[in-house]
């Protein structure tokens, strides 16, 4: 009984934890919008069709919009994974807490480098903009992995439960990211447009590795889960 | 007992997919009010009534309120929706998160058309501006009717308690703006204050539409239940 | 069984309410920091002490942290009126929703008021903005009002055990915000700093009239229960 | 039973003052990121490189980095310390909701600070902007300060079972931050680099402070503990 209740008193922390980040994520994704402005336009001269030059106007801002969809994706993959992972963590340690709020640190710094290349892409400073905006995902994608560092070295922040070969799936998974991000980051200053467009895939590969990942887990459950389940509901 | 506790596991997921969803939605619809912008006068002139001036000044911002109270509104009943739908759901899977990120994503958006229009609701640009600002819910139907989709289709993620009649009504008023909002984006480029009031309408439409469900459901509800729990708590 | 089933079904719908009327409090809230602006100096002239300089343009703007702290004050006021609302109910309806909507969307506008009064207290507009500010606060108590109403009328939303009196007693301090409002926003006209004193020295009322019937109430509650509570922990 | 239920009951009160507490501190610290601007460049000269332009131009923004991460760290320890306080308390009172108030109030203000710091650092005005930095922190601690003893007083809203020592040490540790911050404070008007530089070290000073003390309270725990409670999951 008294372990039950320090193991609840634990959960509760990790939970608060939980609810902060979720927090600041959701903060931080919804503030993306900023870099989304109203074109400042003048009245339309004579002969022009007005519904024309703004449309024209909307749709020249296009580079805010690329960045607005891929800076949103990214964050939402990277609460996702954060989220993946505190569900296999039961306790938690100064380490990954400090992890953590170095990994917090970054997300909320994301609307900068995306309002850099919403602003620079077109025109001479694009190598350094998109250097930057792939450059904070390397750092991201750094802080990520000594979060996940901080809580499976020894595994001695994960439930005792958890399978080793998870473990070692995650750690690949999350380590996968770093060289492409420092390609991309080099590439920038080259190939900037290359750049980014491997900032946006690889949100969508993230996806898909979460995405081939989940259904055979889940898959896995089912089998043993859900005709339990059904009759306890029925 | 195993499963009661995996049955546990996947009930705290979905919570924090809500919990991160309803921070956007708080964020997002509190961000609004950005568009309400504090005039900028210059000293009254000699004769002037100050008073008189700066009145007017914030009265003749009324496109911004009329746009800030639609978009609150309709960004209330999607989250509402949102709501009534995860009542329904008791686990997800990775189509369900990605329409619900897709479905957030749009709601973020959402203060971008709405300022579009504060801003040039009144003048030539009006009828690009309120397509845009149509435009965007019809979108964010597709998505809130994608996500239902995901859920629904097959039953696969809902409560094998909930009604087959409750699946068919929903599916069926999720469908109903999809041609509604359509219809108001193409009315813009003609008629953008029709199309702005349709828009206006559609919200107190949802909210009808809600209102008229809810009290039956209740009602049978109590009939089964108000009378057990009054003896339990009194 | 099923009863509480049912039961805790719908004090999670009340959850999910309150978990984002929080999140919409704690942003509107928090928002209201952008009022505070840093004031824009040239270089200091030849002589002049460039401590002085930014220290007496940082008083001079006196009325935004004037403003800032009470509107800080009020929100949080009313956050824990609505706090103290959400305790006594055990379920909602469309009415009651409705009611919390339209206390969010003013709460949300608070920010605007504020600004504009940062903006014009000194000046000759100042009678107007403090009619607005006045105002908005006499619309969100409206608001408040309609809230209680719509839980308290009847009863038909209140947990069972609720007492009488209690339910007398909001009443009754809900509705006394009301008359003192629109007196500070009609004198606003004619003294617009009386009326920002009113509105200022209200919110400090609202918290003693939280002050004294809380120790009351605590007091009856420990004579019961600390001593067994103290049994349970030791 | 009944003991029991009002536990909960409290439980659940102090439950949603945290919650709310926590999206204050979330969304304060997600909007430092405004601090961060991008440099507004006309087209790079002939023969200028414009990557080294743009890259130039963000590091001369170092004061931005600078602050953004001294407040982000100091609110996140703010944060951390706030939590850690309130699993110490079971229930709260008037004063200790006050107390609160008044802490979320300035936590909500550190933006405002961080941007005159991050404007004004170079240049004549940095004594007084750097005053205004530490200051604020100074008068933070104290509300801090305040929350504690608000609670700890008697230790009437501590639960029975927190050991004394641990009050005496978090009292000492709560009151250390005072003389230091003011003295940060008064320095700034001679030495406002120092006085910056203290701010900074102070953050990680507490940080250091928590990673101490945690781990000698984490051993003690699970000497008595762990084993239990991985029999328990095994």
């Amino acid at each position: 009984m008294a372990i039950e209740k320090q193991e609840a008193a634990i959960e509760k922390e990790t939970g608060r934890i939980e609810s902060f980040s979720d927090g600041v994520f959701a903060v931080a994704i919804t503030l993306l919008v900023f870099n989304l402005r109203v074109p400042q336009l003048s009245a339309p001269l004579p002969g022009e069709n007005p519904t024309l030059v703004l449309g024209l106007a909307l749709l020249k801002q296009w580079p805010s919009y690329l960045t607005f969809v891929t800076s949103f994706a990214t964050i939402l993959i990277m609460w996702a994974g954060h989220h993946a992972t505190f569900k296999l963590v039961y306790r938690s340690d100064t380490p990954f807490l400090f992890a953590n709020g170095f990994l917090l640190l970054l997300v909320t710094v994301v609307p900068f480098p995306t309002s850099l290349v919403a602003q620079y892409l077109i025109g001479p400073y694009a190598a350094m903009a998109c250097a930057a905006y792939a450059g904070i995902f390397f750092v991201i994608n750094i802080a990520y992995y000594l979060l996940w560092w901080s809580a499976a070295r020894d595994r001695h922040l994960l439930y005792p439960s958890v399978a080793p070969e998870l473990v070692k799936i995650r750690s690949r998974n999350t380590f996968v990211g770093l060289p492409l991000y420092l390609i991309a980051t080099a590439l920038a200053f080259w190939y900037p447009y290359l750049s980014l467009g491997i900032c946006s895939l690889l949100w969508i590969f993230w996806a898909f590795a979460f995405y081939e990942r989940k259904p055979r887990q889940k898959t896995g459950e089912q089998d043993a889960e859900t005709p339990g389940l059904h009759d306890l509901v029925k």
